[in-house]
């Protein structure tokens, strides 16, 4: 499944959940990730989310479709992230 | 079709990416909007979008799938915006 991963949390927080989402995702902006997962990753993605955030204070969202086919990307201005394979 | 625009432009500048973003989607999260537009409205907000951004700073990423069916979507912690229909 395609993967994309947009948070808002508290800013002590933010290094954690950073460094979560960078094990499985590409950074592709400030708070946001996206990346292929398999369901089992996209199961332990959300359970090491849980960990990191505080759920009455922190929002995190995380989209996923069957495939990367399955959702077109527009980018205006500057690419910021990089969609390397990381797995 | 279902789009969700996720932007990082210099903070002077997010004022009127918001107000832009507002008047065709839903605000979800801090820098993330999302709804449901015809294609001829997803042409506007782009057009509308690279008016309001330096595009050799700032970094919008404008995601969009068939419709709504085609993404699915996990919140983890707090509900921040609405998904109430505004248009």
């Amino acid at each position: 499944m395609f993967v994309i991963v947009v948070y808002d949390t508290l800013a002590e927080r933010n290094p954690g959940i950073l460094r979560t989402c960078r094990q499985y995702l590409h950074w592709v902006q400030r708070s946001v990730f996206q990346g292929e997962l398999s369901a089992a990753q996209h199961r332990k993605l959300l359970s090491a989310i849980k960990q990191h955030i505080d759920p009455t204070y922190d929002s995190v969202l995380i989209y996923r479709t069957q495939g990367p086919h399955h959702i077109q990307t527009d980018l205006i201005g500057q690419p910021l992230g990089n969609t390397d394979p990381i797995l």
